[in-house]
């Protein structure tokens, strides 16, 4: 079996954690650090013990339907901040144009970063376990919305390429609905390559390609890894190489294409199924 | 059998064309009325014998891709308006702030209002037929990211009620990605009515709803409608109550929730396959 040159080291970025322990900051500082909005992206995040959450900022309505999720926090004896509550026009203010946040907006730490040989230990000594690879998805909609529906499925993880991946904050968390909180996701430079390390570890890999065959007729249980591409460009041809086989969702309509994280929804569920 | 009071009627919903035959207009203008903008939207309502188009505005690198596009139309002979290059700065005036455009926007009449009547009777001979209709999803990237997967599924029509739908331009239409085109849009104003005439005419029919069954083991093939409502509020109690039958995902994961274009998809996915 070959080694994978770094097997066993967790990795990190690197980054400074510009948020942590800068009391105290204005509101607009600290939100350009890391930035979460929405109900259960900032719920999840709120009760996510692997977060250190420096402020939450909220509407008097906003914090009304936070009540739950504060009880449990003190009931845990989590540390978090007190929230504060500022009018919608003062919380507009320091959130993107347009975001729709329930009366809620977080500034947490970001997530540890997480490498596929963290999920891999976490994943031995399951017999099941279903993991998700995107090459070059892009928008963070439509990433969100699978990082969900990988949640919701049960996958255990997600593996994105480094290089073109949007953030894990703002729209892609609350697009994931809180399933950033559940599901780690890795940021790897070469796809191909972790691949070869997820084969090594006993994972069959199925890209999803229109020339596949059929879904459901693939006996995807086990330790399964689904691949899939970006709209229009799908799978590039090393990654597609590397994939043990390639699956198609049977589509008989006029125009047989959906949107990605459609596409994604489907095969996780079928994946899910088997 | 209940007759319904509208039966045998094809309705029109009296709204003047604004956009028919008022050359010459400015862009300005003439975009107010419909404006269909994106490779795939474009496309194919610009191949749509049932579109009467006013206007192809486009950069020189959308007219390029649009070449073939060009050939069929006139090959067939459809009357078409010349295209007319605009640069990038001034097609974008003339477009919604943000559009993801591809260099295309078209100008051209709103499709023809269609009622449940109508797709009763063209779907009157079919011994397998597949409808869907959302009970208020507002949102035009879920209700055009749906429409798409209903037509790569082979649904023969889409019913949304009147009073809570998007318009069939736009987002919507771009989000759909040219699906406008072949999947029929029925706007109603009293969906549970609207159930009961479709049940009359030999369709069973499904709500999605957590408290379902397994949607696997449901026999969904004949003639079948799908109900979805909202995120969040679901279907609402009159509308489901007037399903046959309710039918949920199986979602293992720690958060088992999913985004509503994605539940669509996953159950288009699931009554087409049986």
């Amino acid at each position: 079996m070959k080694k994978h040159p770094k097997k066993d080291k967790i990795k990190h970025s690197g980054k400074p954690d510009t948020c942590r322990h800068k009391n105290p900051v204005q509101p607009e500082q600290r939100l350009r650090g890391a930035s979460l909005y929405g109900f259960h992206a900032v719920r999840e995040a709120w009760l996510n013990e692997n977060r250190h959450v420096q402020a939450l900022y909220c509407t008097q309505s906003g914090l009304d339907s936070f009540q739950e999720a504060l009880e449990i926090t003190r009931a845990k004896g989590l540390e978090r901040p007190v929230p504060q509550i500022l009018d919608k026009q003062s919380l507009e203010k320091i959130l993107p144009p347009g975001a729709v946040y329930q009366g809620l907006a977080l500034v947490s730490s970001a997530l540890d970063d997480v490498g596929i040989e963290d999920i891999l230990i976490r994943e031995r000594k399951n017999e099941r376990s279903l993991l998700i690879i995107l090459d070059q998805v892009t928008d963070p909609h439509n990433v969100g919305a699978i990082l969900r529906s990988a949640c919701a499925f049960g996958a255990a993880g997600m593996i994105v390429q480094k290089k073109h991946a949007p953030e894990l904050t703002g729209v892609l968390a609350k697009t994931a609905c809180g399933a950033l909180e559940h599901v780690p996701v890795a940021f790897e430079t070469n796809l191909s390559r972790c691949i070869e390390t997820l084969q090594e570890n006993g994972y069959f890999v199925y890209g999803l390609d229109e020339r596949g065959e059929e879904i459901a007729s693939a006996n995807t249980g086990g330790k399964s890894v689904l691949v899939l591409g970006a709209e229009g460009p799908g799978l590039r041809r090393l990654v597609k190489e590397h994939c043990d086989g390639l699956l198609a969702l049977p589509m008989r309509g006029p125009m047989p294409s959906i949107n990605v994280s459609n596409a994604a929804a489907v095969a996780l569920y079928e994946f899910s199924k088997s």
